[in-house]
């Protein structure tokens, strides 16, 4: 369509008044944001009783603007006009959300934040105490209010599928279902394998006690390293380190643990991903959907993609370590190789999916998958949660929870009433694999013309980029092929410009297989 | 009225939806305030375009509740309920903004909004080329749009005196006139008797040079010796000290120069009376007028309150310098009575507001109100404006500006079309000393049962107190008779309450007389 026959942008338009009302809602949603990276970072520990009221006031606002008849109206008509293919995409976007929140009672959205507001104390206390039944009754009402909630959106669809929707609106859910199934098939043998490899791996290259303001300053060399920008962001300290804002002021935050200088980094890695994305939305589309980054898919598929295709690869470490070395002398006998493998060591006996290695982390994902869509279907009763928990830990993993703070409890996700969520998590990751193939296919691609040509093996392509410390190429794909349309394509169509293909396990299993095929020595890999 | 005759607060009254309207732009005022603290203390330095719209809607979605017909209506049908004096004054704080915002047409709204900010860059470069011309035209346009805001307002009255009504709503410009006339007249007379003076002070106390870090963990002290609620506050560095939040949350910052360790004392003592009064509204009001403090007088009688009658004092500085000189060896040598001479020396040849001393302070103020009335009233060009300037620095301060960077260009707040805000300053300190006479007044007045009878002489009830660190009693009396009332009486009522008598510059003048009398030996004071 061309664009003098979309519909016209000039002041008075119905498309006018319809993106003053959808960037007074980003504006709101923004400032709520700034609100709670404050609440997590500085604010001080008696402001909370105050901050849940401003924050309140902000989501009724925001909820009020987009559920009032004047958006339907401005939607209907703007969807019997020609319209552009920018505003396509906007009109999409706030159709869906408006919708899903036009069709959720006003009461029922709040009982649900009220319940996830008192289950979260209860979850905490549970855990701490590993007492399952008495975080039972929470999460029965949770499951109960967020059947609801899903039969309100649609009464004919799986609930489970509409709350994943939730957080990843046009991956279908069968699709998930089927990464998710191969993921599980393939991995367990392999994991198998490795746990029978007698392959020498190096794991103790980042044992001992690192200072936190030398692990601070590290993190900073990481973030200059990666070509963070550092006048749209900043690093702080936070207890569960998210990243956070818009393409203006894109903040990281991360923790420090004495001994565990490794995790530091990977996890200043994995947040710079994120934040690397919601810089590279267009500053000209701030406030509509074109500036808004897609779902969490796409999201994780960039921390994913930055946290381990770049920095557990063994470049990254022939580049980062010398950058190590300077800040900790206890460093200086460890070698590249050593890092890499100490960064990609695969556990056989851990339980805590944050702790996890790259490689069992999906099968936590799976185990949460499997046993969330049975909660919600009703063919699971809530009492029966841990031992089909630790059962599956068994299955998978070869490992059985002693307790259910370890089990089933470990995670916040349903306190929150995030039913849903967590397939996120492995879907990003599978779709960081795709991503990187393609690029390196692109970059590969026009590499065959300089001095080292690439034939027909791309792979590898930004390798000596990598181990130079040189990330432009890498970046400038992602830029182009992802950040730059924000939600201008639906996530199927993004990935499909962007990669040639639809969304597919291939890359990641065949990255796993290899990798740790030759990590660990293993013969049918 | 007793309770049973006031409108009832159930769910559902017309009050309850007054109250349930009245906090929701409460808290989208306080989410803005920690918008703007995070902008001047933590945002990167290219956020500001999206920060400016998160900003401008928070501000036009408080405008358009404030101003909605509903609140119209509200407000009329509780006016003629039997309401109960928290009620009352409710609705007579909100009724005043109600008046003021809906007299104002949007556009003139908008159009100060946008000139103000357009105004802030011409300011910041004609200051620092030392060209008036250019800032100029800027001035009166800005003069114009004030004017005939104060005209929609009330165009019966003077317009200064509404503009002034903007900052401090219930002194009344005659009274504010007068205090400063009043302050001219006796102060100048004083200045000159100190300039004669032959008292050798000890001005040197805190010559030299003090690192940041050190100056940081000394403001620290200075909160911590205070009592200070960390746990409902934090100190940070910005370009421009200030202080903001709410009873839950109310943060201080202040800046660190190398040679002025003095100064960041002070200022931060400054910026502590102000979060200290926030701190002090009652947590069970917040979000209404009640939880809210008084207008910019009272604030500032804080602020000043601690910065001038404690922490000037001798025996503060008895207290205080054995802690400064912990943390800086190169006191060692300086004793309290050369610190307490430093921290009042009175200046006889400077021109700038914010470095002045505590006397001369106030005739910077004159100044510039005298400027600006006559600005408002039309009587003065703005092209006179320098000229004017300089001849009032001469002859009230004995010294001339030898550029408008240090005249009239020196101050931002014209700038901000902030025309009225100036005075209260100097009603602030004037009110300090007020209610520090009345504290020490009701305390001596307690303790003459106690060992050391105070007699008819009851200053100095807090001299052994504030020598001891103990800040008690004095933080006990300004909670009980000025903070917890947070918007519940008017200026002139809650100062009636809390001293007996009304508003008045004796209090002040005498403190100054006795004071600077006693360091520079002059005789006849």
């Amino acid at each position: 369509m061309s664009a003098d026959q979309a519909q016209p942008e000039g002041e008075g338009s119905t498309y006018d008044e319809f993106e003053t009302r959808i960037e007074r809602i980003s504006n709101i949603s923004n400032a709520a944001g700034v609100l709670r990276w404050d609440q997590e970072v500085v604010m001080p520990e008696e402001g909370t009783p105050a901050r849940a009221k401003q924050l309140s006031t902000l989501s009724s606002i925001s909820h009020e603007l987009l559920t009032a008849d004047e958006t339907g109206e401005l939607l209907a008509e703007l969807e019997e006009n020609d319209l552009n293919e920018e505003q396509t995409a906007a009109v999409r976007e706030v159709r869906r959300r408006y919708d899903r929140e036009t069709s959720v009672p006003q009461e029922l959205v709040e009982e649900i934040s009220e319940t996830t507001a008192n289950a979260h104390p209860k979850w905490m206390q549970a855990k701490e105490e590993d007492d399952f039944e008495a975080f039972a009754p929470t999460l029965e009402k949770l499951v109960e209010l967020k059947r609801e909630y899903a039969n309100h959106i649609d009464p004919d669809a799986d609930p489970y599928e509409v709350l994943f929707a939730d957080y990843e609106p046009y991956l279908d859910l069968d699709t998930a279902e089927r990464v998710l199934e191969r993921l599980r098939d393939e991995l367990v043998p392999l994991i198998d394998a490795i746990q029978d490899s007698d392959a020498d791996i190096e794991t103790d290259a980042f044992a001992g006690e690192f200072d936190d303001d030398d692990q601070e300053a590290l993190a900073r060399d990481v973030l200059d390293s990666l070509e963070y920008d550092w006048s749209r962001g900043r690093l702080d300290t936070a207890p569960h380190p998210f990243s956070s804002g818009t393409q203006y002021d894109a903040r990281v935050t991360t923790r420090f643990e004495e001994d565990d200088l490794l995790g530091s980094i990977t996890s200043v890695i994995h947040e710079f991903g994120h934040a690397n994305y919601t810089l590279g939305l267009p500053d000209e589309h701030y406030g509509t959907p074109l500036g808004e980054s897609r779902d969490l898919t796409v999201h994780e598929s960039q921390s994913r993609l930055w946290e381990n295709h770049v920095g557990r690869s063994r470049p990254f470490w022939e580049h980062f370590l010398p950058i190590a070395r300077e800040r900790f002398d206890e460093l200086a006998d460890v070698s590249p190789e050593a890092a890499y493998e100490a960064a990609n060591q695969v556990y056989d006996d851990n339980l805590i999916r944050v702790e996890a290695d790259e490689l069992t982390y999906h099968l936590h994902i799976v185990i949460r998958f499997e046993v969330e869509r049975e909660l919600i279907s009703g063919n699971l009763a809530v009492e029966d949660v841990p031992e089909v928990w630790n059962d599956k830990y068994e299955e998978y993993l070869g490992v059985r929870p002693e307790t259910d703070a370890e089990g089933c409890l470990q995670d916040i996700h349903w306190s929150h009433g995030s039913f849903g969520y967590f397939p996120t998590y492995s879907l990003g990751s599978v779709l960081a694999a795709q991503l990187y193939a393609a690029a390196e296919d692109d970059i590969g691609g026009e590499a065959t013309a300089s001095e080292e040509p690439s034939g027909d093996e791309p792979r590898g392509a930004f390798d000596d980029q990598i181990r130079a410390g040189e990330f432009d190429d890498l970046n400038g794909w992602l830029r182009e092929n992802i950040h730059q349309h924000g939600k201008r394509y639906t996530t199927p169509d993004l990935i499909e410009d962007a990669t040639g293909e639809g969304f597919t396990a291939d890359y990641f299993l065949e990255y796993a297989k290899s990798k740790y095929g030759e990590l660990y020595e293993l013969d049918d890999y």
